[in-house]
């Protein structure tokens, strides 16, 4: 231990540290200066940013022996404080830095150290900065914080005053449609907002601290687990094997389609037979220390047969592959799509005929937070589990049969979470803390480092898909054929949804009267399916949006064209043979044409022999909802000081408090409400009703209703015969009730049919995507200069919000389309391995153009947003890529040495 | 675990907590909110207030079960920072609100509370409100804190600026003699200073917790301690006994004088062979927290056979009494005091003749704080021991041997302390934490609760006095004969240094030429006896002064003029035979004598039937230094950023940190630096250098000159031959000595001898006490209604810190003479109990009156000041009760019992 004089914040403090701890460590577990977020712990986010003798340094690689004596520390806690936020943060929160907001400490200290030396920076010097302290966002496409600084510069250079650039509500006091900050994001821009990882260390004292045994192959028989030297070691509690689970030991995939040929209960919490999957976890040791229980984990005795390992579908599909969940065919859902006429004859007789194979691969979330939770018996018994759960009810329904507990006796809680883009949608550390809590009667926590974020959450499952199209001469595609292999790794919950996703969204935006296809979910030992945005549509779009181009330059017409000839119409349908909500894909092309031409022209201009410009479109659709007539529930209640809604909306750090306040505040305008006064309880299931799960869309739409519902109720009650409405006292008095369950369902839908064909969403958003890019034909590297995304996502909710969704799905999508990918188990183990992008990655001409063509399913008109941008940004990039450079990717990532390959092959 | 939704500092938390824990320790320790501090953990002190949706609260007894979902909670860092401080944390700083500064965010919060309800309050009404809510101070006197909220009052009615309340530097840019804020003042009325409960709890996390298994009877030999069981409880990772001691095992006594009949080597670090006090150490259990550590301590068993306890000096002093430590008499150390000629024969031909027999008991120190450390290996492999220890050089070499580590592989560092008063001159958890700390090889925190605090920690030694005084006719007094047995509990550290104070100090102020007298030692089984602030002078004085007032009612004089005849002029010696250093007694009286007449008469004018008045005087006397030569050193650096001294001058809160500015501003001012410039370096034996433990006063005037000769040197060192200074570049280039060591001995003192003669202190402090009381005669109960304090401590440092001084001691006087004790053990075992005076208790009427004489041997005049208040405002307390209702009180403490039983009797 070293004893240390340090100003913290200007704050004198002794501080004694062992020399080989980390200063985030220090600053987080010993000072309980929480501001400071922990995302990679490599160096790789930022988000650890403090300043540290007027340097920018990454906290959580900065041992506390290389902090001098004396040294003056500033972390987020000394920058500003919610009652007096510094320029940068207010920056920030009317720009939308902060979304999930876990990374928007360490970027509002980076930025401040930048400031500090230079008030007057250029946007590239900002781009410059961020890119050199590693500050990663994987939220908002980063423009939105470039934006910011600008702004908090020019108040620190004395040009407006910071009162200048706080929101102000709009005259017409309404909060709907405009750009009001989201509710959380004071708490996010000073450090104030807890995350999983900072309520676990504000757990009261008795909390054990958890480390997992973790499979390191990728399939295998257990022959035995030994833990008794374990339980002897220093600080450990228990360690905890599944014979500890008091309940079934799985978590249940709640098969959706009954042609599932598995039964849902495949995915062990705790290995007892078998690993699935590397990283799957075997034990849990419970200690007083995290240190004490990683030590313990790590001598834990672990006897393994181990088994041929099925990395992909095509392997796991072949003839000789073992049953890996025996008695379960590795091929265990297929779904066929047939709608029109048969195709076979129609592809005969078509006048243009393109064909080809596509793979999307297994991209990461790669969120800032990784996985983190913690569990409890609460005040009334009921095992309590916080996590980053994005469906609380979805997963008390998952978990509850494998803890073993009753339904009554189990509370999910979900913690603000910082980014999960889809990942939290299924159960990933729930059950285990709950295992561990139920086996040691105390408080238990489970922080994952970034290792375990990315090898033992879900992923995006790879799609393998044969893709025809068959046009006639005009260029109307009359007849598509499809087959697509869905690796959905071992676990096989919503893998037959996500397989019938395959059949609604290849394809989807045109008017394809004929198709026939079959998809098919296979079982494999990579890393499990889970949800990730755009859930099966970048895989399945990616496939028809690049053979669109295909077709383009075999009919030799431009590809925009081409898109505008089959974009739907009034009388087309889509794949799920369905008319679409409404008719804006030819409106968004026609105000993408422009700069289409535009960029064509430049690119044409600018490009080299070394560096080849080029440009490319895709179309991009998307359905808000689960899938057929689903449903939402919210709450809404009268209080002497307001007015509550209750609802289960849950956030991945997308803006559901946003959502929430600006539906709410809408329907309740009738009454004249300030929004301030409008109180949000939120993802409890022991005090917020079944909302459904926050994913594909449907919050807004579906959950949005639900507020709308419930609200108007209220609002119901309250007017008075005689105009007016009644007081909170009045209401009382005539003892009309106080609160209001709103529900609503989308009573319209039918979910798909063995031939995928029904009218599945209530609502859908629809774009187009501009990419401009530029290949360096040395290196095969691509750099995306410009996206432009052309969407109709309804009525905007809150400006903010939707601009943060497209901005950050474009970036999203250039990760997707050059670099993202996690299939070396040894490579792709890191932020940086992964291929996440950083700023400079990313273009600062980033822009999106709204259509607000508003919808009779949602509220006020609006639609979902999250899904849209990642629907095929990725398509454009690659059809840009041809247009540079002749080179056609069809296995994404198009990585250099791809590009390259294909240049020189060319 | 409940789940609450709170706003806490204005911040939205999510708390997750046991309903059963107190909102106090959530804060601090799952919070980390450590400005809310815990002194007696039982809603006796209000160190803990915060503000619970407007009501100021007590968070150690507010479980939060009583804390409501939806709670809106202020502690003291919502109410201001160091960089935006609240006008009532300035004020608190300008009028030394802060002394050991413990009690101040308690103070704070609840003077918050106070004036958001109430902007113009009263004097009064402020004294009620801290009444209510029992904020206790044990430092200030209170009046400070009144003054502090009465101009934080009008910053918040506008009628002053906060910036006009602010400190400024004078014209002349002197610190010395002005009102410059401590230095850590900010830090104290912010909560950002870190006590070492607070430090504890900032620990790395594989600090083990602490707790002890402590004895529960006074005095029996140990059978045997068997923890076998207990080391196999949840969370214990070691029960430490003495088996597990390396070293000697014992605290030794450093014996002073070679008469003393003990070896020194009689204080057990833990109990192996007997057990001498109640509360003695037995084992540590060492866990993960301190709930596991508690539970564990109490299953230890220890077999004890009792032995008679001997719980006060002259039952220890019996026949029959065994030896205490078998082989070492219970008597163990005599002096004699032998001045003048034999005093038999003066008495008989004396005019006249008092004699009275007196009592002062074992007055508890009460620090707001309790005693807490913990201790470390260091980066240097030196077992580092951090505690409130006031000398830490002292306790370095006192506790080495036990511990049985080489010297060097030993440091201790004082932590901020909550207030010592002379407790920690002993060793208390110092050597435990050693002990624990090389037994695991961990990181061990050590936190008393109140109820350890009291009965663990050394007292005032109590004495028993016989007191004779012969005066001639004329009042002047020719001869004393004394006689005093000191009740030093168990351990003899410094009890023959104690014993030789009555020599000193029976007597002190009166010039009487022949003294006879003897005291003695003795050891019992009630607390052992320690430092407490005018060591030895409340008890001596106490007797002298009594006596004093029942001499001048013998011969029917004014006891003023009485004093006034016998105090110190030129050609008179002290009990020690030496001359003093100066002769301000007689100025003193001359000061108070107008306001003495003019109380009298008010109290003739006031009393009344039910209600008596009365008026008392006493003088004070105290020297300043250890004993003899005593000597200091200090060092002074120049460095690029100003100049840092380096002193173990340790702080109890008196303000070392003042003292050491003050001395090296004045010492560096001919060079013009300015004070922020000075660094102080303190309290470290591994940085800073033997200075002394901070006792006896000693402190501003051996350390200060320390402090001035470094300075002095390096100013010297600086100056160019040509007028002006060198720079710190000059210095380097020119290659001169940056550090200099400064050393300083009262090298005109010396030892008294074997007849207490000699000449002890290089300074004197001089005080007269004058007292308002009024005595309720139906109840006894007495109420001080006005103190009054001329003194002469030299030149004055820093007119914050000397009135801070002199107000708290007279509090604490007011507690000595009328409520305070520890003798019970089970009644004298919380604040309450022991009789602390909460601000009612104190008049709100405190004043001093200076002469300032300027010290030969103090640094630029100044003598010590913090004994002083303390040597004997009690004994005019109870000549006033004596004054206004005649019962004559020589027992302390004056309970209303007593005084009734004496109005009864008279």
């Amino acid at each position: 231990m070293e004893k240390k004089a340090l100003t913290i914040n200007g704050i004198p403090s002794m501080i004694i540290a062992d020399p080989e701890a980390s200063l985030a460590d220090v600053l987080r577990r010993q000072l309980g200066l929480t501001g400071t977020k922990v995302g990679c712990g490599t160096a790789q986010c930022g988000a650890c940013s403090v300043i540290m003798d007027g340097k920018v340094v990454r906290s959580c690689v900065t041992k506390m022996k290389k902090v001098e004596e004396g040294a003056r520390i500033t972390t987020i806690e000394g920058i500003g404080s919610p009652e007096n936020l510094h320029p940068i943060q207010v920056a920030w929160m009317v720009h939308g830095g902060a979304q999930c907001g876990f990374c928007s400490p360490g970027f509002i200290v980076s930025a401040k150290g930048l400031l500090d030396q230079n008030v007057h920076p250029t946007r590239e010097d900002v781009r410059d900065w961020f890119q050199k302290h590693r500050n990663a966002c994987r939220c908002t496409g980063y423009k939105p914080l470039v934006d910011a600084v600008m702004d908090a510069a020019r108040v620190l250079r004395g040009e407006i005053s910071k009162e200048d650039l706080v929101y102000k509500l709009p005259a017409d006091g309404r909060v709907w449609g405009g750009s009001h900050p989201r509710p959380s994001a004071v708490a996010k821009v000073t450090g104030t907002c807890d995350y999983g990882a900072d309520l676990g260390l504000k757990l009261p004292p008795n909390a054990l601290q958890l480390a997992l045994v973790q499979a390191k192959v990728s399939h295998a028989n257990i022959l035995s687990i030994d833990a008794s030297e374990t339980e002897k070691m220093p600080g450990v509690y228990k360690v905890v094997t599944h014979k500890d689970v008091k309940g079934k030991n799985r978590i249940t995939g709640l098969i959706t389609f009954p042609t599932n040929k598995g039964d849902g209960w495949d995915r062990p919490i705790l290995c007892d037979t078998k690993i699935f999957q590397f990283g799957d976890a075997i034990a849990i040791v419970c200690a007083d220390t995290i240190e004490n229980a990683r030590a313990a984990a790590d001598k834990v005795k672990v006897e393994l047969e181990e088994l041929p390992a099925y990395m992909s579908a095509p392997a796991a599909m072949a003839d000789d592959a073992i049953e890996i969940h025996p008695g379960t065919p590795n091929i265990y859902f297929e779904q066929k799509i047939a709608k029109g006429e048969e195709t076979g004859p129609l592809m005969a007789q078509a006048a243009h005929v393109v064909e080809d194979d596509f793979f999307v691969g297994r991209q990461p979330h790669l969120p800032m937070e990784p996985d983190v939770g913690f569990a409890y018996f609460d005040d009334q018994g009921r095992l309590t589990i916080h996590s980053k759960s994005i469906g609380i009810h979805l997963h008390h329904a998952m978990i509850c049969p494998g803890l073993g507990i009753e339904p009554e006796k189990l509370r999910l809680v979900q913690n603000a979470a910082g980014g999960t883009f889809g990942y939290k949608f299924s159960p990933t550390i729930e059950a285990l803390l709950g295992v561990a809590c139920m086996a040691t009667d105390r408080p238990v926590f489970l922080n994952f480092d970034y290792y375990q974020q990315i090898t033992y959450t879900g992923k995006r499952s790879p799609f393998f898909l044969k893709l025809k199209y068959g046009a006639n001469a005009d260029g109307k595609i009359i007849a598509m054929e499809s087959d697509w292999s869905v690796d959905h790794g071992p676990y096989s919950e919503f893998g037959d949804l996500l397989t019938v996703r395959g059949a609604q969204f290849i394809g989807a935006g045109y008017g394809i009267p004929n198709i026939r296809g079959i998809g098919r979910t296979v079982c494999t030992n990579h890393a499990w399916g889970s949800a990730f945005r755009s859930y099966g549509s970048p895989q399945s779009e990616f496939a028809s949006e690049v053979l669109m181009d295909e077709l383009a330059e075999k009919m030799g017409i431009d590809p925009l064209e081409l898109r505008y000839k089959n974009v739907y119409r009034p009388g087309d349908t889509t794949p799920s043979g369905c008319a679409p909500d409404v008719y804006s894909l030819p409106e968004l092309i026609d105000k993408i044409r422009p700069l289409y031409e535009e960029a064509l022209e430049k690119a044409k201009k600018e490009s080299t022999a070394e560096k080849k410009r080029g440009v490319g479109v895709s179309i991009g659709v998307y359905g808000c909802g689960l899938d057929g007539p689903d449903s939402s529930e919210s709450a809404v209640e009268l209080t002497p000081d307001g007015i509550t809604v209750y609802s289960s909306w849950e956030d991945h750090g997308q803006g559901a408090d946003m959502g929430c306040l600006a539906t709410a505040h809408e329907a309740l305008r009738p009454m004249g409400i300030q929004p301030d006064k409008i109180k949000l309880v939120m993802n409890d299931t022991a005090i917020t009703p079944n909302s459904g799960p926050a994913g594909g869309s449907r919050s807004q739409v579906v959950t949005g209703q639900a507020i709308r519902v419930g609200c108007e109720m209220l609002v119901n009650a309250m007017k008075k015969a005689g105009g007016g409405y009644r007081t909170y006292d009045e209401m009382v008095a005539e003892k009309i009730p106080l609160k209001y369950e709103g529900k609503w369902t989308a009573s319209a839908c039918t979910a798909c049919d063995e031939n995928a064909q029904g009218n599945p969403f209530p609502a859908y958003m629809y774009g187009v995507f501009l990419a401009e890019v530029e290949v360096d034909v040395k290196t095969g590297k691509t750099q995306v200069l410009k996206m432009t995304c052309a969407c109709d996502v309804g009525k905007i909710a809150n400006k903010l919000v939707v601009d943060g969704q497209i901005y950050g799905g474009l970036v999203q999508g250039i990760g997707l389309a050059l670099s993202e990918d996690f299939d070396d188990l040894k490579k792709h183990v890191s932020l940086v391995g992964c291929g996440l992008p950083y700023i400079k990655d990313a273009p600062d001409a980033l822009s999106a153009i709204y259509v607000e063509t508003p919808r009779e399913n949602g509220p006020f008109g609006a639609s979902g947003v999250g899904e849209l941008p990642l629907t095929s940004p990725h398509a454009s990039i690659i059809n840009a890529i041809y247009n540079a450079c002749g080179v056609r990717i069809t296995r994404l990532p198009a990585l250099p040495e791809k590009v390259l390959a294909g240049l020189k092959s060319a």
